[in-house]
């Protein structure tokens, strides 16, 4: 039987990641591998987990394992209310919040909910390429702005808003990683952040933002979320996960943002799934209610600092004159960029040869025309790893300079 | 801020439903709701599960808690290709099956894969209330078969299919339940679903199989699936869940088809949540490889069946004249229809005042054209609760004869 000819056009959209297929050869034990982007396992509170299941099973087993509300569970939300409240100097109201399977759902509806194919979006160069493969299989037209070391360049966001207003199209959204962006660690600073906001309002969008590593800075300011420089006036929707800071196994994520699109995004989401799992929502909504969270993250912020700065220091002795590297402040990756005359792409098989592995930079770019980065991912691998991997990398660069 | 001018086609496509804004209404303690469509929670098996999770965070916490793989955990399946193979007569290898976040997210995914807008696909009228908003959130141009006590009419498929290749439009599929169907209860016999397996076969398209409820028979011989009678040949992807046989708060269900199929569906789902939950696959691993599941299944049946039954005595005995409703052999809903002249949507506001509810079955037509008809769930109400709730609604009836 031939499927083809009954296929949609989302199919021909939907590309297999480099990424995902790189993953599988990586997985080899001998292979230090910077490639992924996974949390250290070491640190799952799995005692605390563990104690928390059995709580929930005693206390409302019924409600856990019953269907949930699509909207989520009142208990999370109550909690989750208090933590943006704490947290982030959001103030927000149950309807405001919508739960949902990690924040890899939020960008697959958000994508939904306003891209016909076609539709114009703004991402910065390089992004998310979890992000890109939501939008690429709505059919976006995803137009790349110009990012430095303090992330999305204002100047290049109104240049393009600008271009696409001339055309008479509008922009669906502009796509923000604000702190430690996957793939670069870069932040956008709080000048930019008001900058790009304002420019949002002028063009008639919207900010799509996507936070799951804010809470996770080891050092410099915390700066404010575009939700909070908005004052919920509704210019931005906001994407959390517990993915980076609690566990990913559970895929607990939210989104923030004004009632009526939430309520839109709650109908979206019921032909969907109809709901994510009560049970890890009420786990969840229960380590929250313990207070366990703020020290976990403080573990995690200590463990990812110092393979961080190891990081940093490894690369300063080992590599060669040319290669230069971001210095993020926070969450799990840095970037890398080699002389302009190599390619990273080939320049992995040779690393895998000499067992080490990164993720090459061409596939984060929407447009997929820069061959000289690379990311590096920095909680995953053991302290011994960073620095045998890193020399090994460092090895394989120089022989071929 | 105004979205509407952002929103995608998307939006307007995806209709609230009326069942889930009646199900807040009926929520209230004093109505008796034969509205909704959950599971017995006094029947959830909550000692196992407790001990099951214990035994996951004993000695699998790092899996559990990490991200899996888009696919699905290996030791779910291992147990899956065990159970299709001893109770459906089916053989699969790992690679046939996607895991997925319970049924209708695979009707989702189904209907991302193969439906762009303006495409036509076949279902039974009535049909399946959360498939039809899946199918019309992607645009489908949902032609309903006529179906009786043995469910869809092949006759009535072949009219239709044949339209359809004389218009020169492919059927993207043909969506059947065949086992107890989410509304009327009824089950296609096995004589037609060879031939409805036949005329997809003839007419280039396949077959859609929805089984959640399959194995909640009460009496009568166990059917072969489309799949089964198709011999893995490739015609049909069916969809099992976990909702109605184990707990719905686990949100877990699968797909089964071709490997070429599968593999395209896993790339879609890497784009739209990366994985379902790994920590809730390994805790359903557990509770198969102990097998638990076949023990339970008993109990949900005989706990269904008796509440099926008084529910059959209970309407025989109080509904008056001209009133017929299905026999169904398993499952959790029957199908009650009422003399021509009347409006079970007129008559739900009637029932709710006399403190009983049901879903009008308006909704369950592609083309919302049949007034008449009620869905009854018997499965989530007490012996009590279904006596004096159908006393009620019998009264309420006979008020508006």
């Amino acid at each position: 039987m031939d499927y083809k000819k009954l296929y949609s056009h989302v199919v021909s959209r939907a590309k297999a990641s480099a990424i995902r297929e790189l993953l599988k050869v990586t997985a080899m034990p001998e292979i230090i591998s910077f490639a992924g982007g996974l949390p250290a396992p070491e640190l799952f509170p799995t005692k605390d987990v563990a104690d928390i299941l059995q709580t929930i099973m005693k206390q409302t087993p019924q409600e856990a394992l019953q269907y949930g509300t699509t909207e989520g569970q009142k208990s999370l939300k109550t909690q989750l209310i208090k933590m943006l409240q704490e947290t982030e100097h959001i103030t927000v109201e149950p309807e405001n919040i919508l739960m949902v399977s990690a924040s890899q759902q939020a960008l697959d509806m958000s994508a939904r909910m306003f891209i016909n194919a076609g539709d114009a979006i703004l991402v910065a160069r390089p992004t998310y390429l979890g992000a890109l493969q939501a939008f690429q299989v709505a059919g976006a037209d995803i137009i790349g702005v110009e990012s430095d070391k303090d992330g999305m360049i204002p100047a290049d966001v109104e240049k393009k808003l600008a271009a696409l207003q001339t055309e008479g199209r509008p922009c669906k959204f502009i796509y923000v990683v604000p702190d430690f962006q996957n793939p670069t660690g870069t932040t956008i600073s709080e000048e930019r952040r008001v900058q790009i906001l304002e420019l949002a309002k002028k063009y008639g969008t919207f900010i799509l933002e996507d936070s799951p590593y804010r809470q996770v800075r080891f050092e410099g300011k915390h700066l404010p979320t575009f939700y909070e420089l908005d004052g919920g006036a509704g210019h931005v929707l906001t994407l959390f996960t517990f993915s980076k800071v609690f566990v990913p196994g559970f895929r607990l994520g939210f989104i923030v943002g004004p009632k009526d699109v939430i309520a839109r995004f709650v109908i979206l989401k019921q032909a969907m799934d109809l709901c994510t799992s009560p049970f890890l929502q009420l786990a969840t909504a229960e380590y929250l209610r313990r207070g366990l969270l703020a020290q976990h993250i403080k573990e995690i912020i200590e463990c990812y600092r110092e393979k961080r700065d190891l990081m940093l220091e490894t690369l300063k002795k080992y590599m060669p004159q040319g290669v230069t590297w971001t210095h993020p402040e926070g969450g799990l990756f840095l970037w890398l960029t080699l002389p302009k005359h190599l390619n990273s792409s080939e320049l992995l098989t040779k690393a895998i040869a000499n067992k080490v592995a990164f993720v090459a930079g061409v596939d984060f770019y929407p447009e997929c025309n820069v061959f000289n980065d690379m990311r590096l991912n920095f909680s995953y691998s053991s302290k011994e790893q960073i620095v045998e991997g890193l020399k090994r990398l460092a090895q394989t660069i120089k022989e071929n300079l």
